[in-house]
């Protein structure tokens, strides 16, 4: 992969100084993303209209669908932002949502439904636990009220990439509506509209298309959105009105954040130049496997087995060493050049690092050799995890 | 004012070639607002954390008031997102809230209100006509269920400074609690938190602090957010919760638009450099005395008296002349390097044309210039309004 080094593949300017970002986005993103934020661009101008009109023409072509099924809504705000404008906009006011929850990001959509007051129910499958299509099946069959499903794609919480298929399957057998928050994997993970049939999707600009953050968006079903008309809780994060403001005036409804649209459009653009989603994810999955290989030799131990590991985030257990110190650890890595990710497990303690952004294989073989100083710097001599750990990770089978 | 051309006040880099904007917002930054925007932070790290610090010090500190009575609230979005939180937030779920309108944006507070479900009446002056003191407390004395107010500081739909003094007065003679929205004026108008006794006002980083746009924020007297618990209609719109948060771990709840933050900071760094309020409120008041004088001179006509012209953006009405087209003069002042505004008057034609922004007065005057050539090109030999103009102004009384 030696054309990661050239002029086909950006990276951030050196001079800088900045660390790697390991972690879920924000992320490490090209030089040149930053630099297409240079200019002010005035949101009622027909160029930056033309921004917004390319933006969401390269998203839907991004989500696949047959042509004109699907359509793109950008949203102020970070992912959960979007998030919210999504589920407030696409259930109705009487509809009732099946939350499959294995980490923070399936609790929070719980916990923007409770705000909200839409009806609503969960699978709480811990901290990282996948939900099966068979028990999403016996929860829809036992509660016929259920009009909406929402599903976490990868949850960076653990890392794992959910069975949004099998889940998409067991939805629509029983002629429900899915949901999908794609937050972290849209853009390097298959997500095709034609197969998982979802009523909406959301993601943001600052996850696998590498650009910054300050925008989400949702892309819907058409139809599912016209019918959506009314539904939202708030003003701002009302999806459909968004969008009809867009159709009727290539406008964003209040003023958009234009250097950060500026930012994606050359991020879009670097996407394509990889190979899209393919490119991209082929990336993604190698930087993942030199870094899982690389840490398993020093002696860390993931949380989940092979088959559940996305190419986005790899959770990783504390080495049991008394030296080990996670604090510590951050900042060695830190000094070194990276920035890692503290744990979300509830149970056993955990850090994570992230596969995404602007980074290579050549970088993730740096990662690991920071690791490895790092440790010998700690007097760590050994990262093996504890018992508790491995005890924790035999509940979920290979 | 020679020093506005020098490096104490840098202005946007000519190489980028890009117009200015005079808009109400987002507008002309300075390069160097744009070139912080160059790297790449995590929002879990120390370093941004000390940015969000330090970006809430200073706007509390520019906001006034006593030691530890004030508290800044950053929020996600665009500014009609922090409205909508410090609404949904500030506003008791059984409150009701009286809306002062004169022009679009104290029409979306009452639908904003209306979207959430809460209580709230509406005091609704037309285009431009300002909501007065005396006014606003017989509303007040007609329904003691209000227990809330909200004024818009400056209305840019029509460019007037409404009356923001004596209606706090009307409002705290009566015991209720008074909100401002100072979207547009905030850091060049004076709003001292002391005098004007609002419990939280709200403002955005692509206004008078002439940062990017990609978030905004709320300033809240910390007695009234700390009881304001629970009340948010939305979970990613409850500043109560984005304040909680911030104070127990320094971090932004949802992912920051870490870029845009970094952008402000500079933006911070200038305006203090600048002199704070009182310098960056006079050079807007030059910008638009140097503007206004220079339209008047070519017969364009002000929609405002002088008492009431903000330093934010100015009303003009279209020429009566049957060649005038807006359309085609924007385009015109555009390829001279000036994007205008399009007017929001429901009665007659006007256009809008903004202070704000890293612009000084040899700027306007080459405004002017501008306008005189677009005219002349045009073939429009006066820019004198219609009658039915001249007869809709005479309703404001100077």
């Amino acid at each position: 992969m030696t054309e990661m080094t050239n002029a086909a593949f950006p990276m951030p300017d050196p001079k800088m100084g900045e660390p790697y970002l390991l972690t879920p986005g924000p992320l490490t993103t090209a030089f040149s993303v930053k630099e297409a934020m240079l200019k002010d661009w005035g949101s009622w101008d027909d160029d930056f209209r033309a921004m917004t009109r390319s933006l969401c023409n390269q998203l839907v072509a991004l989500a696949g669908g047959a042509a004109g099924e699907l359509v793109c809504v950008p949203m102020q705000g970070s992912g959960s932002f979007a998030v919210e404008a999504m589920l407030g906009t696409m259930v109705p006011r009487d509809g009732k949502v099946l939350v499959l929850a294995n980490g923070a990001y399936g609790l929070r959509a719980a916990e923007t439904l409770r705000v909200m007051g839409r009806a609503h129910t969960l699978i709480d499958k811990g901290d990282y636990l996948p939900p099966r299509g068979d028990e999403v099946g016996r929860a829809l069959d036992a509660d016929p009220a259920i009009t909406h499903v929402i599903a976490i794609h990868c949850e960076t919480s653990s890392g794992i990439l959910n069975p949004v298929a099998e889940i998409a399957q067991a939805v629509h057998a029983r002629g429900r509506k899915l949901l999908v928050d794609s937050m972290s994997a849209f853009g390097a993970v298959p997500l095709d509209a034609g197969q998982i049939g979802y009523d909406a999707m959301v993601s943001s600009a600052n996850k696998c298309i590498e650009g910054v953050p300050g925008f989400g968006f949702v892309i819907a079903r058409k139809s599912a959105l016209e019918a959506a008309k009314g539904n939202a809780h708030s003003l701002s994060l009302d999806a459909h009105a968004q969008w009809a403001t867009m159709v009727r005036t290539g406008q964003w409804r209040y003023t958009p954040p234009t250097h950060v649209v500026a930012a994606f459009l050359e991020a879009l653009r670097l996407h394509a130049a990889e190979g899209g989603v393919a490119g991209r994810g082929a990336r993604y999955a190698l930087n993942r496997d030199v870094m899982v290989a690389g840490m398993r030799d020093l002696g860390f131990e993931t949380l989940l087995a092979d088959r559940w590991l996305s190419p986005i985030i790899v959770t990783f257990f504390n080495p049991a060493h008394p030296n080990f110190d996670f604090q510590r650890f951050y900042q060695l890595m830190k000094s070194k050049g990276f920035i890692i990710y503290p744990g979300k497990l509830t149970v056993v303690d955990s850090f994570r690092i992230g596969c995404i952004g602007r980074m290579d294989e050549h970088v993730m073989r740096r990662v690991v050799t920071a690791a490895a100083q790092s440790l010998a710097e700690m007097g760590v001599d050994s990262a093996a995890p504890p018992a508790a750990a491995i005890a924790e990770r035999a509940k979920l089978a290979a």
